[in-house]
């Protein structure tokens, strides 16, 4: 199986994506990142990290590539995020910087970091989890939906992803922004749409055929018997606009 | 005549808008902002800022709230804004967070400062300079130009303006981003392709005429015998893609 590096697997669509890649059963939501590790026989390996911090990463860097033992990475999928609200008015919101630096800068720092350990990679796929909420074109519909901070970061995440895809197109390179529907995790909440492992499988089935002719594209997941809601495109596995 | 707040008029785009809505004659490249001040009977006032620091801001928005005498404002034009370039590829980029600190962030301190002015304005525009650089959809156009913090801090920056555009829609506000088109100021250099009165001209031609219809909106400045260049539309005046 080819090498993948997740981040932000503790709990949510990180945690599920590693146990979904590791073909576990599923069957406790109880099941956390330890028990993933130790049930799968080598396969996974944990990491601790703070991906906003330069060196932190460089030196998990410098681990997985000892992991590696001169293979290269083939996938990295950046999946940090944070989704603070902000109650009281978009005139309130005091944390447009944080929020920028956990969910656009940690993903750079990332990639940058792993560039090296990438390039020597099968596949040269980089994964950055975004959301349609981070579509500027489709704000009208998400007006009432009090994240603003959230939206800006994953515009301008939308934004990095795209001038990395033009960056590393000539070598071979697909970088995908993917968003994963509204999903019953600590962030998503209970009300969410969709369960993790829904989510997952919506990601995975973008992720594994992508090819380098997706690179640059932000995609929208696709689940079955979610196609429409209330009329309008919900998770058609489409083309997402900017 | 309304009254309006620009930022970052020390130089290049804010000191000629300041100088044209002033209506004064340009004749010299060495005129500065304190001589158009002395020159403007009073007209036109200066007030030193720190736009990145929110008691600085607080400050000014004192400042002019005592000026205005119990009148509100009309018009704020966030023009403040810096583009470090990244010569040595994307990866290195080392100052993301900062960019977006002072090309975004800086609008929403400013923005939320002088919001109750604003509120008590008769025109309630508030106008944030940004650029095509950050229309994500038209990022191939620009790969070559390696300023990607800019152009990813300026997606963001779009994004703000939407945020805010709807939360202010019902309240009579009109919150446009704008793209000033390459102008020969100290961040666009000398071979730019427009004069900073070209430039003026072109942004004072949607701001005026500006209403409520057009909240939201991202728009290209119009320039006479530039709206194609190279076959492509270039200074047309019409709505830029996000």
């Amino acid at each position: 199986m080819a090498s993948y590096l997740i981040t932000g697997t503790s709990r949510g669509i990180g945690l599920a994506m590693a146990r979904t890649l590791a073909s576990k059963p599923v069957s406790e939501v109880s099941v956390e990142l330890k028990q993933l590790v130790a049930q799968s026989a080598g396969r996974v390996k944990s990491i601790p990290v703070d991906v906003e911090d330069k060196p932190s990463v460089q030196a998990a860097a410098a681990t997985v590539e000892q992991a590696l033992a001169g293979r290269g990475l083939d996938v990295l999928i950046n999946n940090v995020g944070i989704m603070p609200s902000t109650p009281n008015g978009i005139e309130t919101m005091d944390d447009l910087d944080s929020v920028f630096h956990t969910n656009v800068t940690s993903a750079h720092i990332v990639t940058s970091a792993f560039l090296p350990l990438l390039k020597k990679g099968t596949q040269k796929k980089v994964i950055n989890i975004s959301t349609t909420l981070g579509s500027i074109a489709m704000a009208p519909r998400y007006a009432l939906f009090p994240v603003p901070a959230y939206k800006i970061s994953k515009a301008a995440l939308n934004m990095l992803t795209v001038q990395y895809a033009h960056s590393f197109a000539d070598q071979g390179f697909t970088f995908l922004t993917l968003s994963p529907g509204w999903v019953k995790t600590g962030l998503g909440g209970d009300r969410a749409d969709l369960t993790t492992e829904q989510s997952v499988q919506g990601l995975l089935d973008i992720i594994l055929p992508a090819t380098q002719a997706d690179n640059g594209k932000f995609i929208n997941i696709r689940v079955p018997g979610w196609e429409k809601a209330e009329g309008m495109n919900q998770y058609d596995g489409a083309e997402a606009p900017w």
